[in-house]
């Protein structure tokens, strides 16, 4: 049918709360599913939309238009996979938030979205006329992740002229407010205690695989959509994960990178434990991540630039002699996305401002080896320190093996 | 870190196979997993690239543009998540296949790509100029679902017009060649497996939520990454799935819509069953599904277009008196997306072409009382019938309550 697994896998997440039951992980003793936070109340989806329209304005557009993607979900609450059958926003600076949607849909997607009208178009009808139609003339934002398809077809049917409207959204959303930063802390809470859990059910000779389900029931069982990546020894070299066949060994390092969503907003927590006694190069890159993470963590306040930060845990990395083994940038923003701006890399000149969420994730890799990545979740305020949303580990845990 | 959901729903999916040890789906006996068929060689994604640059060629492109995708996937095997961290395909329509990736994503990305050089950039650099310098200039064709924004950034880098290349792809994709089919076919016979196995995991009482969960176990349990909707009694009316919070009941339907991919090949079928003696509305309205598929099905041939075989089936379900109860269309292509190239529908004039693989599933929904929804998958020949993909069921299953 009318089904994608994207599409599933929003449905799924969206659901989850209500569907969760709790079960056993694989070997783990999860803790029962506590309540959700609530969600925003349809006010603030208003509050959102009254500012998108004061920065489309300033940046003189007639419109916004948005289909599904985390900043639909931003403007609407609607959170939808996107698919081939036309859903968007059209968001005017001098009118309403109209939501074009299939008339098959129209029922599902009332009950979740924010918005003054709802169009809908027939199964059998093009609905870029339709969309055309309401826009009028005059310059129309584009959400930046539209597919450029949609667009060349809404510019073949309109007669407005479709500009980036990348930074309208980005703008707003680089400032969570204390419930969005509530939501992310909750979402990092949930996360530590999955890895924590998975973490009782390492043993030697299993899979990256078979702990990457374990990971992932941890995490059903709290009531929460999530899961991530599980790497053990030379493994864990890889930053972006390796092909997750290799079985557990005592002495092996096991990373874990994992995140869920609470109320759409993402936690990303990386751990780095020891299974069994480390050798002493292990301790020692632990160790210079450690510090690295730590003096990013003190460079975080609004006003520093994201290169700042980055250089920040990037020279006590360098200073310990593993300076080209950090190979990616310290961290990035999160938020409704678990990779959004602000991002803390070299060039970035952009000063951060309070209400800022980031991870900072320093890391080093060793081809071959091992690898150790430490990854903490922070909203930037006014003066350091930052506000943690996940509570950093004090130290390198070793489990027994 | 550098992860998202996404990303990892596709890492996991790639690597489900290797990944996948049995465990029992709650409750039902699935049955162990069977080998997958092996994966298509290196030199069919050289042979597409030949045609895709004949396409381009025809259509007066000097190269193709393609950023991760299910595009990028059917040209180069490399299937990976999008993230704000520029990997792209240009394929020059009278030079190579280059896929340009950020650096520290090289070794995990050569390990996939079919390509004939890869260019890599640096954490801290833009890479839009590496694109430009290598694109220099000339009519670029951009995938259809590329970002807009990524398109603006281009423009802005590149002395190059982007035009619109859906059509380029669409068209080599919508015929499917013999191990295409095949693999559509294997997902669809482990899609039936796991239905089957999850019908007998249903027990009044339990929630769709649970049953759906089930479901995904069954997948697993057969080393393929699937799932899909559950929906009781009432809910079944929803043709894109109710809130998931409802208890079996005796009397209810069972509709199951459920898809797995195959070396990325997406199957999807639904089924509806009756969870105890069905009522006499409920036999009535299967056997006007199950005819009105039929009709379908006996319509579909190469030749046909999307509108008269849509108007085949809906004909006999209008006949019997439910017309405006079959809201959406009859069916759509399906092949590394879900949904894609031809659809069964009304106003699509295209000729159908032997080699087009297409869903068939129409649907009665009544509102408050149950929907039915009987999906097949099936390969368009130059004559029918049609070569089924999945084995479509004889009658109303009727399941002990």
């Amino acid at each position: 049918m009318p089904l994608t697994r994207r599409r599933w896998m929003t449905a799924t997440g969206a659901a989850a709360a209500a569907l969760a039951a709790p079960r056993a992980a694989g070997g783990a003793s999860a803790p029962p599913p506590s309540p959700l936070p609530p969600p925003l109340p349809a006010d603030a989806f208003r509050e959102r939309q009254a500012r998108l329209r004061a920065a489309a304005r300033t940046a003189g557009l007639a419109a916004l238009f948005a289909t599904p993607s985390t900043n639909l979900t931003y403007a609407t609450n609607l959170s939808i996979g996107r698919s081939e059958r036309l859903t968007a926003l059209l968001l005017f600076t001098d009118g309403p938030a109209v939501l074009v949607t299939p008339f098959f849909e129209e029922e599902n997607h009332r009950r979740d979205v924010v918005a003054d009208d709802v169009v809908t178009w027939k199964e059998d009808e093009d609905p870029m006329p339709v969309v055309a139609r309401l826009l009028g003339s005059g310059p129309v934002g584009i959400e930046g992740s539209t597919a450029y398809d949609t667009v060349a077809r809404l510019s073949a049917a309109a007669s407005v002229g479709p500009r980036d409207a990348s930074d309208v959204f980005e703008g707003l959303r680089r400032v969570k407010s204390p419930q969005e930063q509530a939501f992310i802390r909750e979402a990092a809470r949930r996360t530590i205690l999955a890895i924590e859990a998975t973490h009782r059910s390492l043993a030697a000779g299993k899979t990256e695989g078979e702990i990457a389900r374990a990971l992932e029931a941890a995490f059903q069982a709290q009531g929460v959509s999530g899961g991530g990546l599980v790497q053990f020894g030379p493994s864990a070299a890889y930053p972006h994960g390796g092909p997750g066949e290799r079985r557990l060994a005592k002495g092996d390092v096991v990373l874990i990178d994992a995140g869920c969503k609470v109320r759409g907003y993402t936690s990303d927590v990386t751990r780095t434990v020891a299974f069994g006694p480390p050798s002493d190069d292990v301790r020692r890159v632990y160790a210079a991540v450690d510090r690295g993470q730590r003096a990013g963590i003190d460079a975080l306040r609004a006003g520093a630039t994201g290169a700042e930060v980055d250089r920040a845990a990037r020279q006590v990395i360098a200073e310990a002699g593993w300076g080209d083994a950090f190979t990616h940038r310290l961290g990035q923003g999160l938020g409704l996305d678990g990779h959004e701006s602000p991002y803390l890399v070299r060039g970035n000149a952009t000063p951060l401002a309070a209400g800022n969420t980031v991870t900072v994730e320093p890391g080093i890799y060793l081809p071959g080896k091992f690898g150790v990545r430490i990854e903490d979740d922070y909203a930037v305020r006014d003066a350091a320190p930052a506000a943690g949303l996940s509570v950093r580990p004090a130290e390198l845990v070793v489990l027994r093996a």
